[in-house]
């Protein structure tokens, strides 16, 4: 067994066990210098949180214990292919490689929409289920700007 | 000026106290029934938290507020275009309508990576910049197996 075999295989431990209580069967752990430094399951129903799923869980646990909004260095070990606001998330934090094991047509099979937002955000915005409407552009410029010639702001 | 006006001032009033503050310079508020029911705006560098964007941190805190892991009947105000972590967030919150200012253009004007993370979602798996590596599928499928054949489960 390889090393990286043996957090995949932690990975789906923890998704076993939240399947089997109260959480969706998703489970995710964050490795850094061949430790695992946090993990994640999903906590969506159990904790009221659309966000919740095992990857932001773990990224957010990560990031508390290593003081940092930025993951680098770190491989994340996710049982089932990121949805996109994971996805988003692990490229948000920097992270270096995503091991994965289910897909999201695997996670389509059992009733996740994984695949249908996949296929909403590649849309136009005008296409898409949600509707979405802009206004006040001008006005929401001002903080941009405010931004743009602030001295002393933190990149992320 | 119409009521969605008042709920979009309010959202551009929370990006640029937070641009002014330890924040990137975006807010968002939640509203329901014509009244905002949650607000968030950027705590990323603040908190040490990847995750927490405007409308995640607007997202979670309703969510709290209605003790419910979905926002039926709701509208999300945002002061940018959301980016691909928080369109999914809405989508995953089931969220009736969003009303946006800025754009991801005007994000990427100062220097936030939206439109690269839009991109970048759109690739085929081999072609994106953060490498993704598949492993262990079998053993992962066991917590679907769990999963489908559970009686008591919450779908979310």
């Amino acid at each position: 067994m390889t090393e990286n075999s043996k957090f995949m295989l932690r990975a789906i431990e923890l998704s076993i066990q939240s399947a089997k209580t109260k959480g969706g069967p998703f489970g995710c752990v964050i490795v850094k210098n061949n430790k695992i430094i946090a993990e994640g399951f999903n906590q969506v129903t159990a904790k009221n949180d659309p966000t919740a799923h095992a990857e932001i869980v773990a990224i957010r646990n990560a990031c508390q214990k290593e003081n940092n909004f930025f993951l680098k260095g770190c491989d994340l070990y996710s049982t089932c292919e990121p949805c996109p606001m994971c996805l988003s998330a692990i490229y948000w934090a920097h992270i270096d490689n995503i091991f994965y094991a289910n897909t999201r047509s695997d996670a389509k099979k059992i009733d996740f929409d994984d695949s249908f937002i996949y296929s909403e955000i590649n849309k136009d915005i005008e296409n898409r289920k949600i509707k979405m409407y802009q206004m006040h552009r001008d006005e929401a410029l001002k903080a941009f700007k405010v931004w743009e010639n602030k001295e002393d702001k933190i990149k992320y």
